[in-house]
């Protein structure tokens, strides 16, 4: 949480500096014509909404980090929020971005396209602090939706449900969020779930399901629509007929519901876990869509393995998981959860040959090593491969031009 | 045209080389289940969407200059295409490119989307031959759309037209082109046509348009809805209600069916007009929504008295009028175009004299110096007052480290 906030800086000595924004909190401009808003970059996620929804818009980026994360923060490390498909991922809905660097303020251009020259705002997405720390950003923002819709469907196997979120992005509908957990992830969450209506506990629900052609396997999707009314009931039609033409079947708005009421509850669930011995961890990726099946068929196995070699005791064995969450024309993230017993006198080791054999998988197989996590100091080894030996060079030369002291975020994504 | 399909290369000893790419014409592989294409960078826009179309699939990028421009030049220039609503500026539809530089080959990150670090697909966009020569692309790609809805709508002012664009991009209706034209340019191009039918000629027409409360100068707005036959459908209905609303008169598909017609006969419209003594001139830029009005008024001054204090004899007077043609949530484009006397024996300064009022008075009032035309030499003087003095230190600092020795497009964009 700390990184999503703040920037390190280490001047020449070699003390470090930890710089906290979140006294930057200011709404300083709503254009509600042009739907813009420019904010103080250190302010906390529900302030900024707090703010702007006094007015009738939203951001509406809300990461599961939301209640613990800034605006600066989201554009650093190029975040993504739960409902991406409509509100975009911060390097979408960044207009210009105002930071302090070495060299002094800078404001990148405010157009809403154009063709004067590379787009730098897209350096700063994803600089990590490296470059400057980010103090203002003019931002996208919408007029907070009339109608908000959330659905689940029931998929007979992972691969439908894919191609479902797949045909939704090619047909141009709009929706809010697609969300399509694998079966281990399906039936993890309706096990904890405690609320039993609208549930796949009974057994008269069972059977209802196995009469339908489901197995004990499915996969949950729960897809939202936001917007204007008759936008909302358009789309949703839309979604409906596209996944029952794949073979879904339609739970009604009741697992949307549950989900929306824990959206930012992940967290939370892990902490108890540990206590009781346990590993909660979870990585990302994304890929187009030809690659999505294969991608994660491969990291569950090489997390299952690592998991298998990394074990405290003989046969004890961990849980791994996966969702889709976010996706756009030529592809998809790919969220992966797993649960562990923890081997207590090596932890770190532990941790390490697992997220290394993930991370491994994920770029031999055509994913890229963070989708919104960022790079930070876990993913730092792997971006070499993915950015190529040219690419490292520019991101290097441009970290010497504007920090040829290096007291910037040292040693991060920029070199 | 040369610009968009070649770089220049200097090597040291002072000899101007240029690289014709235009043998670059395989398309390499179409992936239909990630809809993205894989194609070689000097293919021309009839032989890329032949190409693709036999595969039923299409890029969709149809610049005026589409007959004549390449692959690789709408990427270095970030082009736009005329139906960039629905399938993307250049930098918009570019997955990857692979450029042959003075450090060997750069294969830019292909994933959907990502947090490994800053994008470097935004810098090859727009980077007009500085870093390197583009020689392939993936790109993403559409199905062939089963329906084309193309029709006009008439409205009372150019403020309407302008609500009406903004309107239709807030409510994320799919939309495939809005093109709103303001009244000089509704009056030339009815006065230019040579077909009545559905034309605003005749003495009843006049009469009519008189009783519901049209003035003499009406502007034309074209909307073009591309793809799914039932989103085609539902979209048309909504964009239609939005001009309705604003009191547009819904003139059928007749205007849209002529400018499909004709979209790509600007240019040679303007040879036969220069051989009568007179200047055509197009230039362009976008801003933010709040501001359209005004640098609408202000650039067709700012042109207007520039022809007027460099024109062949007293009282000569030209011709200014402007289109959008490109919208964004948070703005759009500007597109003017100007016929003027010319002076026969100061043709240079008296064009000279007419951009540089347009372009100082695009960049004091928030507009970009290009929306889609690229930099090249007409726009480098402005280049810096819009990216900053830090922005264009980091776009030199690229440009160093990739070529040291500046025998790629030397002097251009990235310095």
């Amino acid at each position: 949480a700390l990184a999503r906030r703040a920037a390190a800086l280490m001047p020449s000595g070699g003390a470090i500096l930890t710089l906290d924004t979140t006294l930057l909190t200011r709404v300083i401009q709503i254009d509600k014509v042009s739907m813009t808003a420019r904010i103080e970059a250190g302010i906390y996620g529900p302030q900024l909404e707090e703010q702007l929804q006094a007015h009738g818009v939203t951001l509406a980026h809300y990461p599961q980090s939301f209640l613990y994360s800034t605006l600066g923060g989201w554009i650093a490390a190029r975040g993504a929020g739960q409902q991406s498909n409509r509100y975009g991922k911060a390097e979408k809905w960044l207009v210009s971005a105002k930071l302090a660097t070495p060299k002094g303020f800078w404001t990148t251009e405010a157009t809403p396209a154009s063709a004067a020259g590379p787009n730098l705002n897209q350096l700063v997405a994803g600089s990590e602090g490296t470059l400057g720390v980010i103090v203002e950003a003019t931002v996208k923002i919408h007029d907070l939706p009339e109608r908000k819709d959330y659905r689940g469907y029931l998929f007979k196997t992972f691969a439908q449900g894919i191609e479902a979120a797949r045909r939704i992005n090619h047909a141009e509908i709009p929706v809010a969020m697609v969300r399509l957990s694998d079966s281990p992830e399906t039936y993890f969450f309706q096990a904890l779930s405690s609320s039993g209506s609208g549930g796949l506990k009974s057994k008269l629900q069972r059977t209802y399901l196995k009469m339908k052609g489901f197995t004990d396997a499915p996969c949950l999707m729960l897809i939202g629509h936001e917007g204007t009314k008759e936008t909302v009931i358009w789309a949703q039609e839309q979604t409906e007929a596209i996944c029952r033409r794949l073979g879904a079947l339609a739970l009604g708005t009741g697992p949307g519901k549950r989900w929306f009421h824990g959206r930012f509850n992940g967290p939370a669930v892990r902490d108890p876990m540990m206590d009781r011995g346990l590993g909660v961890e979870t990585l990302e990726t994304s890929t187009r869509w030809s690659n999505i099946a294969n991608l994660h068929e491969k990291v569950v196995e090489a997390i299952s393995n690592a998991i298998a070699a990394n074990v405290p005791e003989q046969n004890a064995r961990g849980i791994v998981m996966a969702h889709v969450s976010h996706s756009y024309p030529d592809g998809a993230s790919l969220y992966f959860t797993f649960v562990f017993p923890r081997q207590l006198d090596r932890e770190v080791e532990q941790w390490q040959a697992i997220k290394r054999a993930a991370s491994d998988t994920i770029e031999m197989n055509g994913g890229t090593i963070t989708h919104h996590h960022g790079v930070g100091v876990d993913h730092a080894p792997w971006l070499g491969e993915e950015k190529g030996e040219i690419g490292m060079s520019i991101l290097r030369a441009t970290k010497r031009e504007m920090d040829s002291k290096g007291v910037m975020n040292p040693g991060k994504v920029l070199g």
